[in-house]
């Protein structure tokens, strides 16, 4: 999307490749909404340490990151024996792999570009069709978020008050976004709307990157604390509700998604606001059987009893809000059931969640 | 209650007064969690410092101080000229008034000291009848809270997890708080409980102020972001749920309290959980006949945008949180409707919402 730095308004892609210089492009997420840099990793191993550290989160964009990785390292491999460069795919290949372990897109990722990779003879022809596939992949993922946005335009009428919570937006994916999507799309149809960012605490997202996103693309919005979308659906000002999702269950239906993504949904469902989830096709698991068996990540106390942010010097810095002595619970995400979700926006177009399962061929249910 | 400094118990106030010094004695609210210290006014301009900067906050807290500071200012009056020692007090009234002119608690609890003091005939005797008053004003609180923790501990059962929203604790009181009075008398009733406290976003006294009390007073406890509780009540990890509030309508029920109660609610009613809102009798407003008609403060961005906490040099700092071109939206209460009520614990006992009216005779109406 579109980012104005000094005056001067650019487009970036989250991930891109630099194929001259052989480094992968990426946005530092960790200085926004502060500061805007891009950052180049010199080699794979540098594109592993930025997955790792958080320079880039978010599903599509760590996919892609780790597909450039992999096309960067068998780019980086010098001679024409094709055992040893196989030797060297792979360790790139577990490298990358190691930098998230728990993620499921850096591997689905990395093993298109291993399969297009198959396909070639020689060591450069391999090489080729890599930085082929990896380009592929990402050009891929912003066609699926383009879809999104065409479906879920439709639900944004003029004048209507849009809550998201989290961060689903281009900065998660390699561009436009899912939660976003039909956001940006009803922008360039030229509808007039306001966007409400939850705050997202523990970590912010909304406040710091869904409000950055919005205001470089200059969608009206403001922040508002967790605790306030309640009011103010009751108070008539929310319309529309879409986040996005980290696992949607193609056999039940359910949503995960952020922590609080639950209590927006059961709020909604009580102001009769409909409520979607927008995800890319790779995000639904056709496996697990139930919401309780998604294990739900504990993470660390300190998020809960501080805050990071600027100090007026515009130096980074964590301060304990809590008592000290106290301590907390932190998981990070929730599961919220179908019954409160009006629909899932998709690249294929805006699913019920019960009816996942029913059109699965149509949704990449693996072997259809 | 109890504050154990550098390893000392001591039994301490909110609000108390120093005779011998004619000082009000606070707890220098602004300071907590961070620090403990008991700040002494010498004067009723101090007092209404005090009251204006938030020194003392909480309905109960800046009740009884304003008390003991028309009070203080009575005594500090040198003479026997009762006309002119009545035309002082009326501007210690009004400098007093001043200090929070929204708040009701304030000026009702100097119409007491007022409604005393005309029963005296010379200054000295109105001097003496004042201080009493504001003394038996201050008591009566307390009492209030006790009876409030002898209804409500019934309510909590051995090994039950009780969520709190925001403080209504002892700091907002004299002594023991309303939503804490039945944690407290549980506690010393023996039985073993865990409390969840919401971090109540964006002023976070949930994770500063109730925190701090419960940790001193040796109650188990943890503090969670307020997108929590939604998944803990699912997980079946939530047992009960007490608040406090700000304004209970006695012709309704309907509860007004910090913003994100009416969320909690919600949550609880869906999950069968019952929920209690606790309160002095002076909270009831007989007058308003709907939830709508409640003004709702809309308060600073800057509290959305960024947090206050403490550096790890243990300075005290804000850090701007948000991204730095985005606005917020700060609505500071919200309003619950009595169906999601399970009870109001009063000191004259537990009533449904919906039976306030009916018993209004019981509960303080103006004129019964």
């Amino acid at each position: 999307m579109n980012v104005t730095i000094r005056g001067r308004t650019q487009h970036f892609r989250t991930v891109a490749f630099d194929a001259k210089k052989n480094a992968v492009l990426l946005i530092e997420q960790r200085l926004l909404p502060h500061e805007f840099k891009i950052v180049a990793t010199k080699n794979f191993h540098e594109t592993a340490a930025a997955i790792h550290d958080m320079v880039v989160r978010g599903a599509g964009a760590i996919g892609a990151t780790a597909a450039y990785g992999l096309a960067q390292g068998a780019l980086a491999f010098h001679g024409d024996n094709v055992q040893k460069f196989s030797a060297h795919v792979a360790t790139v290949y577990e490298v990358l792999k190691g930098a998230r372990p728990t993620a499921v897109d850096p591997v689905n990722a990395m093993n298109d570009v291993r399969a297009a990779m198959a396909n070639g003879k020689s060591v450069e022809e391999k090489q080729s069709l890599a930085l082929a596939a990896a380009e592929e992949f990402a050009n891929e993922d912003v066609e699926h978020c383009k879809q999104i946005g065409k479906h879920g335009a439709k639900l944004i009428r003029n004048g209507m008050k849009v809550l998201t919570h989290c961060n689903a937006g281009w900065l998660a994916f390699v561009d436009i976004g899912t939660a976003t999507a039909p956001m940006y799309a009803a922008q360039a149809a030229g509808k007039k709307f306001h966007v409400f960012c939850d705050e997202t605490r523990p970590r912010s997202q909304g406040a710091t990157l869904t409000a950055w996103e919005l205001a470089q693309q200059g969608v009206p919005h403001q922040i508002i604390a967790d605790n306030a979308a309640g009011h103010l659906m009751q108070r008539g000002e929310i319309d529309l509700v879409i986040v996005g999702s980290d696992r949607v269950l193609g056999r039940t239906g359910e949503v995960t998604n952020k922590i609080g993504t639950y209590t927006k949904a059961v709020l909604a469902a009580r102001h009769k606001i409909p409520f979607y989830a927008a995800i890319p096709l790779s995000t639904i698991d056709w496996n697990l059987k139930s919401g309780f068996d998604i294990p739900i990540e504990e993470r660390s106390e300190s998020e809960v009893l501080g805050a990071w942010g600027n100090l007026k010097s515009g130096q980074r810095a964590y301060v304990r809000v809590a008592n000290p002595s106290s301590g907390a619970r932190n998981p990070g995400f929730d599961v919220t059931p179908p019954e409160l979700i009006t629909g899932i926006i998709t690249p294929s177009g805006i699913f019920k969640p019960r009816d996942l399962w029913k059109k699965r061929r149509k949704l990449g249910y693996p072997g259809s």
